[in-house]
């Protein structure tokens, strides 16, 4: 079994600090801790080269955090990076090859006009695809009329996501947005992809996360807290959108989410929060219902109802999640490693979860072209 | 122990073909053969971003392959990604986490003009070395004067290793230069970083290379003949060349080879053949030092020697190197794999070592920021 025993990240949102220095900001308190016991160093990332001009970041990293002597590499997987990050390191350390991994989530995104942006994103679509114009937000706004069509949901139910994410953001002081949104004011918003609005979506982010992935016993001769990494899966689904047999399911994270149950023993039942995907609010739902907590088609009405709050049924995004929290590309599914850390360590204050034992993370590649979903659990 | 079943590569060069096209006809052979097994796909690429527009490399690539349902993701170690993909693939096997995973790495960089693409790759320096005018090449520059004013080397001398590797690359198919060059046409090139010349330089390339690498248990049940995997380690050093001790050292190659030396149980005098980083041919010199085969200052006389030749005591760079196979950046660490493949199973044709038993392969990120040092043997 492999654990987190230390967890930090920046504050996300529109920040003055390079990429090297935002990753280094978030690594800091465990580096200083811990960096006797560091054996291996893996930097999440996507778009160094694209937003910041940067290459080799991992080295550049390691040399700023004066961790010259310990070997690195950088792991893509567009936003879903954190996650196989996560996946490689826990596998890393099962196969004995390393004992502590620092594991360091980061981008640097607002220094480049959001149009460029949203293009450089698009550069995951497959060929066809992008040259007919389509974008993520887009794609999401296709799946939001497909999904109302399918299933009837109502448009105020999927502005709840961001009503509720936004309200738990304000609990969380690395949240770029610490501020109450009404239905009202996310349904007025300017319309990006009818019928999504700009706060249906998640904005453009700086920041950076870190957790420390170790051994059992790297873990039980260091100080700190820790939470086990009780199992972690990945799957895949095909690049081009249109060849999808249906744009309302998200095949990879059922089947990520799937596997690390059975290879955990655990189901939907136990799990006490997750953290979904919400680059923007109708993939939550869909992510909710593929993660088995609502069945198919029903995820909107849970939404509405308030399953999915703070003190509902499970508590989802009690970090902000992307909507409030802000989706620094690279740093997203490491900074849901330290939501899971602070909720299972009871370090999470005022949105704070009731003595949770176990929590799911969803974090997606590209319009769900890979997921990692992984489970945490308290140590036992 | 994990092995490698199954090898091949594109040629190296100027290609017209686009990166993901590439990267699929490097893997043809394989996904035909193997698809059924296939469980884990790893794209070894640093630069998709920056030469091609590209992004979420990875999932394209299984998209075009029809491997849909595998999970993917990009590593990325600037020119040593494809050794640490090897090397997390290695450890994903042993973890349990995946049985046979495609490894395949890539580059598109002809498309670019070339003092572009000297710029793309030096954005791996850090910021102050990068300003002060910085290049990889220029780098290699003062390293081989260093070299030669500390230990009496001749340019002559350092001129043989791309005599030999030119040589080697003659009976290589699949090298972008397939060429014999003198030793008065290397000393007499075009001058680059002085004293080294165009032809002391690996060209900027195209192409990718894949290896499946896959469990003992999912080997044997296949049919193909495998290679074994003995060990990998990997290495860091720092990257800000200037505060090293000295240029003329290679810490992460001298650490990382004595970690896999040490691993295995096997010693220099085991290795049979070798593969090393000659991005330019005093980088082999220094390396063919930290990798145990010389004593330090003495590399440059054993290539004079012909002590490195295919029938020298320990043939290096047997499929061209770098500087004539081409350097597409991703895909060099998975062609080293591709040479130890066809040198163990005897399939290298002309440049063929006699009956080889274990090999060593040397792919460095950077100026030696990373190094994994990989040793592969034929299956017991």
């Amino acid at each position: 079994m492999t654990r987190i025993i230390s967890a930090d990240l920046t504050p996300f949102g529109r920040r003055d600090q390079d990429l090297i220095t935002l990753c280094a900001e978030a690594s800091h308190s465990t580096v200083r801790k811990y960096h006797d016991l560091i054996d291996m160093v893996i930097v999440s990332n996507s778009y160094s080269g694209e937003y910041c001009g940067i290459s080799g970041l991992n080295s550049l990293i390691t040399t700023r955090l004066s961790l010259d002597r310990i070997p690195s590499v950088r792991i893509d997987n567009t936003s879903g990076s954190g996650g196989s990050a996560i996946l490689m390191a826990d596998s890393l350390v099962r196969s004995g090859l390393a004992e502590c991994i620092l594991v360091v989530g980061g981008e640097k995104m607002t220094e480049v006009p959001g149009k460029k942006s949203t293009s450089i994103i698009a550069s995951l679509l497959n060929r066809e695809e992008r040259s007919a114009g389509a974008t993520l937000p887009s794609l999401a706004g296709i799946l939001a009329r497909e999904y109302m069509k399918a299933f009837g949901a109502t448009r105020e139910s999927i502005a709840s996501v961001s009503v509720k994410n936004h309200h738990n953001g304000t609990m969380n002081r690395y949240a770029q947005f610490q501020k109450e949104f009404s239905l009202q004011e996310v349904m007025e918003s300017r319309i990006i992809a009818d019928p999504l609005r700009l706060l249906d979506y998640c904005p453009v982010s700086d920041g950076a996360a870190s957790v420390l992935v170790t051994s059992d016993s790297v873990a039980e001769t260091a100080s700190g807290e820790g939470i086990q990494i009780l199992g972690c899966s990945q799957s895949s689904d095909s690049s081009a959108i249109s060849e999808r047999e249906n744009i309302t399911s998200l095949k990879a994270v059922r089947s990520a989410v799937s596997s690390v149950y059975s290879k955990t023993g655990l189901s939907q039942d136990d799990m006490d929060f997750a953290e979904l995907h919400d680059m923007s609010t109708i993939l939550e739902i869909v992510e909710s219902e593929e993660a088995g907590f609502f069945r198919k088609g029903e995820g909107w009405k849970a939404a509405l109802e308030g399953k999915t709050a703070l003190n509902g049924e499970i508590p989802i995004n009690t970090s902000g999640g992307l909507i409030s929290k802000g989706h620094p590309i690279g740093a997203t599914g490491i900074a849901q490693a330290t939501e899971a850390y602070f909720q299972l360590t009871g370090r999470a204050g005022g949105r704070q979860v009731k003595a949770p034992e176990t929590g799911l993370a969803v974090n997606m590649s590209g319009f769900g072209n890979n997921c990692t979903a992984t489970v945490y659990g308290v140590v036992r």
